[in-house]
């Protein structure tokens, strides 16, 4: 079998989703780093990997994926025999419920979460200043989706049932990220949630990850 | 086997996604109509269904689901020798794929789309100006997107490879409002996606969600 390559940087929430899943499914890959800071997400050899400029890219052999996701997918399905079971096998309607979860992370959870994260990382980290408008908007969006979470991890230990699945370990950067902001509030009032964010960062795959994240800084 | 039950209004988009896929499928279901007008999508009854307050949700026996695209992906899946086939079935690389397109819907196309359907019409509907920076804003985001669109379908008739799939199906209903404002050019200016614009929109699988909103308006 062809070596899997992931193109990336830790640095990359959408990388980390990558690595946390290969960690997790304990499968050798090679990691090929790509250095943003020099633009090099939008050079030519790049955009053959991913057109849209964004990493992560995987590949290996002939199948070439972006869309960090997707390619977290194709990882828990092709592998589904290693590490840790990260889907629900067993019929459509238990991957049907994983599914929702993933597509609540998507659609309802990501949205807020990217905002704050460019207004709180990105903009202080070349020099601008939050937004406080922007800030609290997204904020008080996000605290009606975790409202939803609450309830949901009052029923279940994960989100898409008793076992931690790729629907919990698709929040993992944006959590990682909340945890140490201003925003950790809405999840340390939330003691469903506030357990779950603790289980979930405290995986050996996770701790790994951020371990890569520090040897690069 | 119990009847599938859809809860929604043949106005909103993400109810359309799924109304097309069960034309596709050619499956009986039975249709609820959500007056959100009336502020039903708020009720007690439809938060137990969608605790997000948002249509559509979906039931068959047991299975509750919400997130359009998790309930097109059940039907895709539980009915798979039924119908159209919307997936890739053969091998994880080939569903890979799929998945892949499906996440850039997600991702890359219905972000700057649905900033543009709430300038462009729900701010209409309401007696809004639309503001024509964050028009032109989002206008630039998806033409870089169909950018990426028009090389794609330059090299296979439909977005995943050269059947139509759930990955073009996701399309279907904010294309079709675009197909109806002036973002249009933005389609009609770029040959292959031109075609796949005209190609899917004549389906008679959303020629039947067409006239269901007729009927309703």
């Amino acid at each position: 079998m062809a070596v899997m390559k992931v193109h990336g940087n830790p640095l990359s929430t959408a990388t980390q989703r990558v690595l946390a899943c290969l960690y997790e499914k304990d499968v050798e890959f090679q990691f090929v780093n790509v250095d943003m800071a020099a633009g090099e997400h939008k050079s030519e050899n790049f955009l053959s990997h991913n057109p849209f400029g964004q990493v992560p890219a995987f590949e290996e052999g002939d199948l070439k994926l972006f869309e960090s996701r997707a390619i977290t997918q194709y990882i828990a399905h092709e592998y589904s025999d290693k590490g840790t079971q990260l889907l629900l096998p067993g019929s459509n309607k238990t991957m049907a419920v994983l599914h929702l979860w993933k597509e609540v992370e998507s659609h309802q959870f990501d949205p807020p979460s990217a905002k704050l994260i460019y207004e709180l990382r990105f903009k202080r980290f070349v020099g601008m200043t939050p937004d406080s408008a922007v800030v609290d908007e997204h904020e008080a969006k996000l605290a009606k989706v975790l409202d939803v979470y609450e309830a949901r991890l009052a029923q279940s230990k994960y989100l898409a049932g008793d076992h931690f699945t790729l629907a919990d370990l698709h929040h993992l950067p944006n959590v990682e990220f909340f945890k140490r902001s201003s925003v950790k509030k809405l999840f340390e009032s939330r003691p469903h949630v506030a357990a779950w964010v603790d289980d979930i960062t405290a995986r050996p795959s996770w701790i790994k990850v951020l371990d890569l994240q520090k040897q690069k800084v």
